[in-house]
C-alpha cells in the first residue's frame, strides 16, 4: 500500500537514530491566564508546514538535507502542571542522553521549565537566552508557583543570577522589572544588546527559549497574550541566526531550544502559524549548519 | 461577600441580604481535555444577557420581580484545580450558610464538584440530577482524578449508590456505561424517565447540574466537547421546569444548581450564549416561584 | 462585449415594465439596539443566491418563468431614520402606483413602516400578517418612536385594532403582551392559528411582513436579536405558502411583502443567507402563481 | 523513543493485512462550483476524531475491536480532475483486489466516480444508494463533464437505468428531476422509501455514497452547497444503519462506501466535523458487525 | 453621577470625587456608513483590559497610582443622533464642571462633537488636535449633517479657522482636501509637523481626538473604515506622549480627550482591542503625570 | 425607476467604447494547492470598493475622471484549467484588439497565463514585470503543467530568456532559484533593482503581473499561500507607480496588467480586500495619467 500522510514537520523525515536534532511538541496550556489555545500550537505547526517550502533562499539550505527527527506530541495531563512537566522532562532527558539537541514546540511557556530542568541537571553552568514580550518573573500567580507568568523565575532558581538574558521585554509588573535589575540581564523593548550578550557566552551551555509573542501582534496575532509594540519578523529571524551562528564564532554550545505560545485558533487567517513554521524552518537549518 | 467584577445578569439587581437566590460564576477550564474556553462562559452570559428580555411569556413572570443577587466571578487560580475548587467551595458554603440558594455558572464541569462537596457536607442525603451528553464517570483522566471527565465519579464518592440520576447521556467509555449500571441511575440518549425520577425524590435534598452539551450541537455549538444527537431547547427547558416544579408537587428541596460548559468563542454567532441566557432566565424564574 | 455579472436576485431578469412583482432592498439598520449588520442583508441575499437553483421541486416551478424585476438597493441615509423611511416609502409608492407587487428585503424591521405607510394610504382597510420572535409593540425605545422595537406599534397607528395578526411571538415586555391582547391578534410561540386567521381575511388588502428571527436560531443564527425556541424552516415555508395560496382560496389580496433582519456577518457559515434565499425563492414562486 | 501521534482516524489502528475495512481520503475539490474547501474534509475528520469516544452506546460496540486500517490521504493533483480520479481509482482498486471494503472520505462528490468505476468493473450489476440534497445528474456543468454536479450522471453511464436509488434530494434543475424519473429511483425531500429500496437489492453488489449535505444545514453547516430543509442527524444515522444491517437481512453485499463534502473551514464551531466523525464511527461499527 | 454598568478599565478604581480624570464610554455608531460595530468599542476595551498590565515600562508609571474614575457607559438612544449627542454632552459637561478631565471612549467619531460642544462652550478659544485617516470634513453625508464623515466640519463651526490640526489624514474627497487648505491645518499621510503644531498652542485650551484608524490596518484591523498606509503603534504612542508632555513644556491645557472607532468584532484575534487598551493606558499615565 | 446598484469597481462608470482601460475579473482558483478562495477575489474587490474614496491624495487624481470600463466577471469553468484559460484569453484578446488596456483581477495566478498568451501573440517582444513572494517557475506541479506554481515558467516559454523580471521573491524550490539564474532576472526578498530594470525596457511592450502575496502577511493575510518577510504597502504602491510612470520617462508601453491571489474569506477583518482596492485605485489612476 501507499504511505500514510506523515504528521512530521515539513521535511523532517529522518529517524531517531540517524538524527542530530529531535523536534517534539508539548501540547499544554492549563495555566494560560488570559486566553488558552497554545495546546494546539505544535499540532498546527506540523499540519500547516506544507504551506511553505523546505528550501530557504536566505540560508541557501534545505530541510530535506538535515538530520531532524520529529517525535510528535506526547499525551500530556491537561489540568495537572507538575504531572505534565514531569512527562515533558522525561522526553527532554532522553533526547539529551542520546546526545541529540532537543527542539520543543509549545504549548504555553511553562513547558520551558521542564526542558530547562533537564538541561540544568546535565549542564550546571547553563545560561538562558530568552526572547519574549513579558518578563515571566513573578514569584507566583494567584498563589500558583507553576505558571506561564512565573516560568523564568523558576528557571532562575536553577541557574542563579546573571545567567538569564532577556530580550524584547515590554510588559510586566513594576516589581518584576525591579527584580530583573538584580538577577537577570534584561534588554527592554527590542533586541538591542544581543551581539554583546552572545559575545559573553564563550564556553557556556546555552538554552534558547523563544516566546513568539515577542513579535509584534500585527505579525503574530495568534497568541494568548498579545502585546503591542513588538519586533518584526526579520528582526527575530536575524536574532535567532545571530544566536545560532554565535555558537561557532563565539564558542558556546546550544543544548536546548524551544518556540512557544502559538495559539492558532486566535488567528483565523492562519498567518501566525505560517510565521512560526518559517521561523522554525530557519532555526532548524541554522542549527543543522552549526552543529 | 466578595466584590462584583462584572455587570450583573439581566434583572438581577437585588442585594445579597434581600436575595433568596445567589448567582455566581466559576470561570475555570484548566482540565478541558479537548477545546478550552468555558472559563469565559459566565462572563459572556452576563454580558450578552441584555439581548433578551426580563419577562418570560412562557412563565408569565419577570426577573425584575425576583430576589436574585448576582455576586459576579471570583478570581480563580487557572492551572491549579484543587486551589480553584477550594475557592469555589468557600463561596458556595457562604451562600448555603446564609440560607440562600446558590446557582453557579461555569466554567467547565469540574467546578460542580466544589459546590456538591459543600452541599453534601450540609445535606448528607444529597441526590443529584445530572443533564449531560457525557457520563463523566471516569476514575481518572490520564492520571488526574480531578477532571471534567471524572466529576460525577467524584460526586458519587460523596453521595454513594443510587443517588445520581443521569439524563441525555450519549457518550462515554464502555466501562463508564457498565459502571453506571451498578452505581447511578442512567437514562441514555434523551430525557425520558425524568418524571419517574423526580417522583422518587420526596424529602430529599437535590442538587441540579446542567452540562449544556446535553443540547444538540445545532442548538448549542459553543461548547468544548459537542456531541451530536442531543436534545432540543424546548425539551431541556421543559425538563428544568419539571425538576423545579417537582420540588413542590413531589416534596423535595433544591439546595444547589449549576449550568456549565458554555465556551462562547467556539460559537461566533453568539447563539449559544443567548441559549444559555434564556435557559438561565427560565430557571431563575421557576426557582423563584418554587422557593 | 460580454455582459456584466448581474446583481439581480437569482433568475429575476425581467425588466420593470414587464414585471408583476418588484423586488428591492432597504439596506438600513441604524436603530438595531443589540447587534447591527442587517444593512447588509439584501446585498448578501442577491450575492449568494447563485448557491441555490431557480427551480423548486416542492412547487414544481422555476423563477426563470416568473415576471420579477429586481430593482436593487437605494442608497439610504444611515443614521437618520425618517429620511431613510421617506426614501423607502417613495420607492414602495412608485411600485404600488405602477400596479405591481412590492417585495422588500431588509435591513432591520423598521423599514417595514415605510412600506406599510404607502400600502395603508392606498388601502385603508389594510391588514398585516406578522411573523416574528418579538412583539415589536413598544411605544418608544429609549425615547425614540422609530425603532425596530416599535415598528408594529407604529403600524397599528395606521391600521387600528384587530388588523394585525402576529405569529411565532416569544419575546417582549409584559406590557407589550398585555397591550397586544386588546389591540392585535397575537399567537404566541408558534404558527398555530394561521389557517383561521387567513380564513378571516376575505376581501381585505393584506401586507405580509416576515422577520426572519421567527426561525429558531439553530436554523437562522445570522440575525441581530436571535431568540431561542423558534419555528423550523419547513414550518415557516409552509406558513408562507398558506398565506399566499389563501389569497386565492379565501379571497384576499396581498398588496405588499417583506423579509427582514438577516445580518449575514453574524453567521460566518453563510447558512442563514441561504435560508433567506430559499425562502425568498419559494415566496416569489408562490406569489407569481397566485397573482 | 515514544510513538508519534498517529494521524489515523480514532481507534483505526489495525494494519493493512489484518484489516477487513480500509479507510482512505480523497482530498480533492477542484470542481466545487460554489464554495471550495472539501479538500480539507478527510484531514479534519481524522484530526478532530479524538473529540469523540471509540465506544458507541447506541450500537454497544467499540472501534478498538474492529479491523479497520486507515491508509491516510494520497497526494492528488489539484486542478486536474482526470488525473486525480485516476489516482483515487488506483487506490480503490487495490483495496478491492485485496478483498477488503474501501471506505472513502471526501473531498467533493466527484471523487465518488473513481471509486464507482473500480467497483463497477469488478461488479457489473452494481447498484448505488445515494444520500444527498442535490440530484447531481447534470449532463455537464459549464461544459465540463467531470464535476460534483454531474457525478451521479457519470455513475449512471456505468450502471444503467434503475440501479441508482436517491434519497433526501431537494435541489436540482427541472431537467434533472425529469431525467431522474426515467433513469434513477429518486425519493425527494426525505428518506422515505429506504426500507423498500433496501428490500429490493437481494443478491446485488451495493455502493453507498453519502453526501453529507443531505443533512439540514442547522446540523451540518460546514459544506460547500448547503441546502435548507434537510434531514436530521438521527434520521441519517438510522438510515445508514438500515442500509448496512439490510445487507444481512436482505441478502446483498456492500462493496464500497464513501462520505463526502465536509468543508470544515465553513463551520468555525467545528460541529460539522464532529457530526461527520460520529456518523463515520457508527458506519464503521455497523459495517464491522455486518461483514 | 450615573451608575456604572460594566467593570472598570484596568486599574481605574478611584471614585469620582477623588479623581482628576474621568473615563467614560459613548457606545453609539448609528451613522457608520460602511461597517458598524464601534458601539461595542468601549465595552471591549474595559472587558479585555486585564490582558495587559497596569505598569508601563516605557513611562515607569502604574495606573494603580493614578486618580482615574471609570464612569462606565451611558445608555444611548441608538438610531437618533441628536438625542445621543445630547446625553453624551450632558455627561461631558458634568465632568468639566467638576473640574476634571473627561476622556471619552467611542463609539464612532460623531460622538466627539458632543464633547467638543461642551468644551467649546467653556473654552471659546478651543483648539483641536485630530489624529485620523480621514478628513471628516464633509458638509453633509447623503443629506445628514450629523455623521462620522462630517464631525470635524461640525467642530470647525464651533472653533473657526486655523484651530483644528489634522494628522495622518490619507483619505477624503478632493473637495475636503481643498476646503482644509483654507480652514484647518492638515498634515497628510503621517504625523510630521506635530512638534511645530504643539509649539504653537501656548495658552490655548486643547481638545485631543484620536480616531484609531489613523493606525495602519495591519496594526488595527478592527475598525469600520480601515485605510491602508497608516502609522505604526510606536509612532502614534509617541505622538500622544508629545501632545501631553507639550502641555507642560509649551504651556497649554488639555481640556478633553477621546479615542474612537474601535469596532472589536471586525478583528476576531482581539489584537485591535489590546492595541486600544495599551494606547489608553499610556495616555492616562501621561495625562496623570502632566496634570 | 431608480438605477440598480452597480457591480462596477468604485468610480469605473465609463462605457466600453469610451474607455481606454478595461477592468475584468478572472474568478478561477482550481489549481490552488494550499488554500483555495481566490475565485472570490474580483467580486470582493468590487463589492467592498465603496469603503474607500475615488480620490487619491497621493496622486491628486480621481477615478471619476478616468475612462475605465468594468466589464465584470465571465463565468469560468471551475475544475477545467484549459477551458477557463481559453475563455479568459478570448476576453483579453478582444480588449487588446479594441486598442484598450486590459487590467485583470484574479483569481489565482494561473489566470495570468491566458492574458500573457494574448499579449505575446500581438507583441512578440513582450517583457514581464513580476511581483510575487514565490518563483512560480516549476516545470510541473504533481504532474500538472497548468498550475499557479508553474505559471511564470509557462510564460517564459512564450517570452524566452531575460524577459521576465521578478521582484520580492522569497520562496521556491532550490531548483527554481537555480533555473531563474539562467532564464529570468530574479531580485530576491525585496523590490531593489526595480529602477534599473525599468530603465532597461525602452521600446518594449510590458506586461505587469502583481501577485498580492508579495506583500507581508501582516498587511495582506487574505491570500492562499502567505509568506512572511514581505514588502510593505507603501513599498509596493511606490513600485507600481515607478513601473507606470517609467513607461513615459523610459519609453516603453504597458500592454496588460493584473492583480491576483486575493482570497477574501481568509481575512475576516476585510483589510486585505481594502488593501487590494486601494492598490487597484492607485494603479488605475497612474495608468490613466500615463496613457
Amino acid at each position: 500500500m501507499w504511505n500514510k500522510a506523515s504528521p512530521a514537520f515539513l521535511g523532517c523525515e529522518c529517524d531517531f537514530d540517524a538524527s542530530r536534532i529531535v523536534l517534539f511538541g508539548a501540547p499544554f496550556d492549563s495555566t494560560a491566564s488570559y486566553r488558552p489555545g497554545a495546546r494546539f500550537g505544535s499540532r498546527a505547526i506540523r499540519g500547516e508546514s506544507y504551506g511553505i517550502e523546505t528550501y530557504s533562499p536566505r540560508l541557501d539550505a534545505d530541510l530535506s538535507d538535515c538530520a531532524v527527527f520529529d517525535a510528535g506530541d506526547p499525551e500530556l495531563c491537561i489540568g495537572d502542571s507538575e504531572r505534565a512537566l514531569s512527562e515533558i522532562g522525561r522526553l527532554s532527558g532522553e533526547i539529551l542522553d542520546a546526545g541529540k539537541l532537543p527542539v520543543m514546540l509549545g504549548g504555553e511557556h511553562l513547558v520551558t521549565l521542564a526542558a530547562v530542568r533537564e538541561a540544568a541537571k546535565r549542564y550546571p553552568e547553563l545560561c538562558i537566552l530568552h526572547f519574549d514580550a513579558h518578563t515571566d518573573l513573578r514569584e507566583d500567580y494567584l498563589g500558583a508557583r507553576l505558571s506561564h507568568a512565573t516560568v523564568l523565575r523558576r528557571c532562575w532558581e536553577l541557574t542563579g543570577d546573571g545567567r538569564i538574558f532577556q530580550f524584547g521585554i515590554r510588559s510586566g509588573l513594576r516589581e518584576e522589572f525591579q527584580w530583573a535589575r538584580q538577577h537577570t540581564v534584561l534588554h527592554p523593548f527590542d533586541l538591542e544588546g544581543l551581539g554583546q550578550a552572545v559575545g559573553s557566552l564563550k564556553g557556556k551551555p546555552v538554552y534558547l527559549t523563544v516566546d513568539l509573542d515577542v513579535l509584534d501582534p500585527s505579525v503574530f496575532p495568534g497568541t494568548g497574550t498579545p502585546e503591542p509594540d513588538g519586533v518584526s519578523f526579520r528582526q527575530l529571524a536575524e536574532a535567532l541566526q545571530t544566536v545560532v551562528s554565535g555558537s561557532r564564532s563565539c564558542g558556546y554550545r546550544i543544548v536546548g531550544c524551544d518556540m512557544v505560545e502559538l495559539a492558532p485558533a486566535l488567528d483565523a487567517s492562519g498567518v501566525s502559524t505560517i510565521v512560526a513554521c518559517k521561523l522554525l524552518r530557519e532555526l532548524l537549518l541554522s542549527l543543522s549548519a552549526a552543529l
